[in-house]
């Protein structure tokens, strides 16, 4: 609810222009889900620099289209996910000034600079060459919301001294994002590695019993390392996103 | 590896004691593992203030009580968990100013005074009275990492005014921890509430086709709300520890 | 059985054309079916107004042209359900003045005009924008079946406001059809804002561990809200067909 | 809210006794949730008649006599599911008027004599013996909100002349419960000779592959017979609740 | 339907005591689960000489005498299957002539002497000796409903000899009943040996992966020999009854 | 191994050209294979009239062709199961004379006239149009097998009076394969009204739930009607060879 | 097949005293499974050495005993595995000059003094103190075959340090066991340092979504390091024994 | 770490070039995963001769060609796993001399000729034609390895002549890998047979209830045969690999 037409409300009872009764009765019947909009819109200031974002799969080009110029024309930035390669051909012929990471299948539109308010860096790892994908829809969204980001990539745990090199990267990371497929086990290697927020992020990665990234999740909720947590199978946007939210803190 | 014995070493190859090839014979033998446990042990160190935790369940209470005696003779807190309260009563007897609550199934014997060093509150909530004891594993082990713990208890989805009644303490709170049976829907109601982040936490409270927690966790996994992360089923320390080390950040 | 069948066997015995032994053996050597089918028939009667509904999936055109001509020739009113647009495409040139929803994938032939049976309003609402196809599904097949429908979409309970915006007409509808992917909490936080009959549908929307709509089936069973019953996968029109039986009584 | 206290406010600002924009930063302060505690006692208000009702399983007696003690005293009609013979023994000691049902496990405490408000008959059915405990809950559940209930026990599929000895009583009823476990056909049959609401409850009855119901609940959602919908397993309750809200329409 | 009730009709009809319409009337009303009735009682017929057969799990000991006592009173033979040997003992003490077989769990009552009337003989075959209680209830089952029945235990695929040992009596037998757990191959190999009917019964036997004989279930109805059908897991009397079926052929 | 060989060696024995000791070796180190062979070629013998059935799917039209020109060299009867219709052209365009059935994906190619074999007639029922082709898989394997079959499609549970039509002829059936998708309830009831053997087939008829054919499957499994066993999931060929099997019996 | 027995039939032909047609009848019915008892009992030859192993689990006290006492009055030694403490007292007292290693569950009785035979050294190790109970039954196993066991526990993958400190042990080892429950990451790890073979036993220690193990099985079956190969969970007796099998080489 | 590096410095330690404060520092700060590499490299050493193996699937052809280019300019042999057909010809353009497999997707580009370093003969197995795929990339990946291979292709357990009739291959053999389908048991058998370690390869090959190789799977976790162990589903390469790293020992 606008609160100017509570405001006037208000001042017309101040002013006897409106009765008590009158005005309780418009109260009441002022629509709770506007009272609603109004806590959500509070709430919104406080989310204040957090863009809208678009999930781009099963949506139409024109679709999008519209839902970005709706947003840019009030100088919103703007991230579109799981967007082909096609589509987003089409995108920017229409917003030329856009960028497309290939490899995150993440188109971004900056009207208002990114600015990092994250209080530390965002160190994305995965654990092999495909899984970059999801790390790298990670990473696109964690800095789209504001955050420094440094991205590991091919350290799988069959090969520990790969992830051993990093270890003071990982010392020095506010957050720490892992996505792996197969057998799911970096997370908790890394997780023993570092006392940070470590989000797992289990890819489809895998073939026969990896069950389309069933191994790889369950793998990762049965972690031995503490303070693993764990977002959806290829969930690359969720994982960047809950790492921008701890990194704010 | 000791760091002396390695000064020790260069010592002795400065004042010609130890020529450069013994020397590096010695270096070469070194056990790997020595550099690790050096390696460890500095970490270990950026680490100090986070206590050790004893797994209770299959564990007897001699073995216990041995390894709380080991800790407590080096003046470290101790926390037990997944204790029954039978074992309890034997360890309560041994270590009588232990505390033991019997809702989380914890037992803490505090040493050195907990000081509060989160940086803000964490709110624990949990849908039904059933899921309380997986919410309080998660407030003790929060708790007890030095973390100041608010509990919002029996609001599930079904009676909205009940989560809606806490959404300003929802607003104040540095992260948020949501345990869930059944359907598993809380934490996407509350994600949707704030911008912090929320760690679900899925109980195998429930009957027939909630697969003892895994309707839950599927729940939880998808939620439509992003930043919301998950850890196993009934694993409440996980999700305290989680908690305590996003709150340190 | 033809009940003129019948009655020309008994006037026959009446009028002594035929013994009673003879008439006994004649009914007893009648085929049981055909009695099934007077029964059924007589069913039929009591179902009267309630059309033929054809499942277009794995249909050919000729198949379901040819059933449609069949029904349409005695005036029936006929729905085809999941009906591709190129096949909806086809019929349409055979029988012009057929309507096809894109969104429903639904097709409608009215020959005798529809008229409002029910004994109040269904809402049907939805989660996400791509649960629309399904909601929209149970919107046709409930307004085939004479009933008024009011659709609500795009309500997810990670934007409670929005939920709570529709509060209301909940409460004035006479059954809620309620469709939702990913976790599927929205029927939980619907059944607890109503005390009317609620229908919820799972939908196959989602990705990784929704594993096709599995999550958010498991959510709908184990529904901490009761009055909620629940659909197969996807199926609209099993949620429309149910909610008009309800509106009916 | 007590609306007297939002009608204070305004007589105050319409005496003087308060600014407008004094008010407005009480009414801004004033917790979401007052709001919405009297929107949902208003939507309490409309069910009024509505029992309480406590799941039993997993409450200690003392908890139960607690919450019935408390109800009780204010008039209300209690029922208490899913309550062992042993509990029910305590219970009745305390409380010499309830009634315990041994096959539902079911305990009544009825204040307020329970007066028939549903608009026609529930009929509740079970395909064997064993499916009876579930089928009582709902019928207990059924009658205990107003509802007239008629049970139809033991028949299954394989013996289709029992089913169909009850065919003229399942055209009467107003809504149907149908209980069954191992491949859970019942609902189908039931759902093919009836136009009326079918609700389906898979149990756990059966062994090997039929999964502790899992056969029976996806037997019950891919039902041929249109306008069956389904429970969790095992569920009466929620059946039993499902049909009284349905009947009540 | 009494024959007689229709023949009385038609004789009024016949005498002109009933009109056409009058009878037309009352045939329609004729129950038509009577009908029903009738219908199965012929068919019941056609089985005569298959005896009741009791499923002992879950029924109190006064249940199953009362049932075992109404049919001997018949002179019926009785088959209790899935009855514990504690169970037995009571009904031993009531019932001195009946036999139980501790492997088998199952009590037979024999009053009219069994005579062989299958086609062939009955060859009951399992893998492992933790399969005999399996295989023991089939062909108690077997030999209950008439038929000779031979049987071959502990002759897993990991020794092959021992399968092929008993080449021959698989060429005589007339219908091949196979009982396994764990992997669940032997029903493959017997039927690629042999050119009659293989029933496959998974048990429940093995640990880990075999999750209760779904390893071993899913094994049978993969099999590469032809001819071989399953029953359901731990199904013994399920298979005996089937093979008998067979046999009668 | 070949008999003559074995004659060779012994007459050679018996002329004294081959001492004992030789003979031994000899017959030692007769590869254990051809002994094994020689068993099955005995076995072989007795089967008879069994003509080769070759699996379509995942064979190139040219290994088909091969197999069966080899086949048809010897006036062999050829089946292939499995077969698409563009193969089938294929295959007609070298071998005239075959026949398709573009229903059952099955083509047959008869050198030797098929003669009726079979003790009796075997009935082959499905429960859905769409269940047909594996309905008609099952009809065409048993007719290849010298077996009289008549088929009753369409007949699902949700119309009883259409089961109930055909009662007659499941009386007069010697075995009967029922197939059916969805909850698979049609064994069941067939299984209820005959006493004779029942083969069920699961197909993958449905949509969300039945997960491509598991529920119609567990649904079977758990049938509460003695005599039924299953095969797996659309495997109409199995069924229809089981069915043969029996009814050569 | 006696050997003997074939002798005498060839040295009758020989001598005139039987014809090659009727020895040639005497050989072909000459029972196939003595053939296959011969290869087997030649075969066993083969494995000289390798004792008999007797599955505790499920068999009674006096089984066992019956079984022991025949194996030792051969002075075979014996192997009991999944042996329970109870039952390991009373053989105990029946054969005093057994062990009992209760962290295993086996017994052992050696008459015949165990020598070292395999190629060289057997590590086997676990990931944490739970899965001791797998891993010893694994060495006990091993070393009963004649092979030299090592063991490394409590090596979990979250302190890589502890692993990495047993590098050089893993180097020197012939076969490595590696037993491991939770997230079952620890052979991947152990197989990306070592180029020796790895059997993975996953243990169903865990809780929640570990599902008794298999979070663990998928883990293992899905390991990034090649070379890894995967035994039933809990299997420890079949990875020692598969060790032993491959160190025999 | 460079060796020379270590050297150096301790040298300017011993030159006093150095102070012994300034080199801890050095050797503090050296990077661990330097020590990681030498550590690793040297372990490389130890495995000199095994070749790179690229997992083709997922990368594009220009992917592949870079890192064949690099290897084959270092003289390495190459093996591509998982190649299709016209990647395979895209490849074999640019790298003539490389050989390509159809049956096994496998090219193999051989700069050193292979010798057989393997200490006696892989034996590779399948049970239908349609696993012969999943059989020839682990005999494919074995040779490439330095192992003779044998290959023994369509010997299905219901034809256990074709299984037995390779006897004696199997007891000359070193290691057996089994690769089957279905229900997968052909390593049961193939165990029971020999001595020999067995490596069991499920195949995604079947159709209905094999569910995509789950049953072959669990039937091979399962096998009552001891010594046999199993890779993921159609892991061809992980079999092959394992094989021959167990034939090396």
């Amino acid at each position: 609810m606008d609160p100017t037409v509570l405001k006037n409300l208000l001042e017309r009872v101040g002013k006897g222009d409106l009765s008590v009764e009158a005005c309780l009765e418009r109260l009441k019947n002022l629509p709770f889900e506007d009272l609603g909009f109004a806590c959500i819109d509070h709430h919104r200031g406080l989310r204040r620099g957090v863009p809208e974002v678009i999930f781009g799969a099963g949506k139409t080009v024109p679709d999008i289209v519209e839902i970005v110029e709706r947003m840019a024309a009030q100088g919103e930035n703007v991230l579109v996910t799981r967007l082909s390669g096609e589509k987003a051909g089409e995108l920017k012929a229409r917003f030329p000034e856009a960028e497309y990471s290939e490899r995150a299948g993440a188109l971004t539109l900056i009207s208002a600079p990114l600015e990092e308010s994250g209080k530390g860096t965002i160190v994305v790892m995965c654990a092999g060459t495909s899984d970059i994908p999801v790390a790298e829809e990670a990473a696109v969204t964690a800095r789209f919301m504001g955050n420094r980001v440094e991205t590991v990539y091919d350290v799988g745990v069959s090969g520990l001294h790969r992830v051993l090199a990093h270890k003071e990267r990982l010392w020095r990371a506010s957050v720490i994002v892992v996505a792996a497929g197969m057998e799911g086990a970096l997370p908790s290697v890394v997780g023993g590695l570092t006392d940070k927020p470590v989000i797992a992020v289990p890819t489809s990665v895998g073939y026969g019993a990896s069950f389309g990234g069933i191994a790889a999740l369950l793998g990762m909720l049965n972690s031995c390392a503490a303070g693993v947590t764990v977002v959806n199978i290829d969930n690359g946007f969720g994982a960047g996103y809950a790492a921008a939210v701890i990194n704010r803190g």
